[in-house]
């Protein structure tokens, strides 16, 4: 049986420290092949450039680490990589090791994310991982629990449609749990605009906020990962409310209408 | 009782014409305060500006259109509009009138419904509006058929956390067969990339497709749309996949380790 095809991706761009821990551990397991962003492209969701040109450069950095830097998103780097460049599709994708997580309201703005959303949209099965910290994060052990996640669904398969994010507490390998099932928390930034004046009198805002986190729900993603486990969230891509498209269903203007 | 406050935005722009439609139309249920992107912001998904200022402009148009053309995205102009500028929250946001459909896979890259999640994420009822055509688009149904839901909403209220995104067939009105509740279709852009080389003989991509429909279920947004109704599909921003989430309990991973 041939090596697996292993997409790597992230939004933290093609240069940054956790693809490169990433890409080291997931080549353990088959091929690789990087389609990153040129540059940062962090809080771009699930954008795409369709009114620009998109560039690529062939990259190298150490250790087999090879691929594309693509002056575009992550969900860029997923489509070009998949339909443009590549022959055959990708066994599965990996999207990180990001620089803090992804959890909660905040994976609607997450290009890493949105990626790894991206691949299963394209049929093939996806991964974000991302570690909590900002400071000093510990890259490995989250490379490796993705490594451990791109061989169970290698070997046993996954729903398609179904994307995993998952989000690794930034502590040391011994004070970690273990691995929890998780649902998409409530946590959000609140946000606070910070008002400034430039040099020539011009009004500008730099975006801030405090991250308010769930209620204290074992089983969603941020509780679990403040508790010192590894959270695993299966994603989809359907908006749907099903909820409310119930109870809907009594509106007048529907009823009248059909 | 007062006059219910609107925030209007949009993805195409502040220049462009279906926010004026939209505007002038809302402007006969409440006061209006405008918060669009200064120059067009297509496809950048639920994309946020974390690492740049962000700067705005006080800015009129014609017969009451006012408000503020933000350097930044439609998620941006919501937050900034809500949590910086607004003494008060609006009771409403209007997002659109977008030229061209927001409907299946391809509501994932929409800038129009992000900023309509981005509302209903704020606690803001929010709704999103498109007309289905790139070209010689008719603004002024979408414009009326979104009021007309503004006042539903506003006397009725809806279930906090739910967007409502309205496609619109380009259509005389009189074809139209009137309005259908609707559940996120399946339909996507299948991509092809155009390949270029510039005067410099650096490679370049154009992103390019063309749109697969959803199977023919009545209830599917693009089939409405395409059989001359005007459709309603309630949105979340839940993604947590919860059959996935069901079936992956019995994941040996997860069974060991709890």
């Amino acid at each position: 049986m041939p090596k697996p095809l292993i997409l790597v991706t992230n939004d933290d761009g093609i240069y940054s420290p956790g693809i490169y821990f990433l890409q080291q551990e997931v080549a353990k397991i088959g091929r690789t092949i990087v389609f990153a962003p040129e540059s940062e492209k962090s809080a771009v969701g699930h954008a795409i450039t369709i009114s620009d040109p998109i560039r690529i450069r062939k990259l190298s950095r150490r250790n087999g680490f090879s691929g594309y830097a693509v002056g575009g998103t992550p969900a860029d780097c997923v489509k070009l990589g998949v339909k443009a460049i590549l022959d055959i599709p990708p066994d599965i994708i990996v999207s990180g090791v990001n620089l803090g997580s992804n959890m909660g309201m905040n994976i609607l703005y997450s290009g890493t994310v949105s990626a790894a959303t991206e691949g299963v949209i394209l049929g093939i099965p996806s991964i974000a991982i991302s570690v909590d910290s900002h400071k000093e994060p510990d890259y490995t052990v989250a490379a490796k629990i993705c490594a451990k996640f791109v061989k169970i669904v290698l070997e046993n398969g996954i729903s398609k449609g179904t994307a995993l994010n998952i989000n690794v507490p930034n502590v040391k390998e011994d004070e970690i749990k273990g691995v929890r099932l998780t649902r998409q928390g409530h946590s959000y930034y609140e946000e606070d605009f910070d008002r400034r004046v430039d040099p020539r009198e011009r009004i500008y805002y730099w975006m801030d906020g405090r991250l308010i986190p769930s209620e204290n729900d074992p089983e969603l993603d941020d509780i679990a990962v403040q508790e010192n486990w590894i959270s695993v969230t299966p994603l989809h891509y359907n908006l749907t409310d099903l909820q409310s498209f119930n109870e809907m269903r009594n509106w007048e203007i529907f009823i009248n209408e059909e």
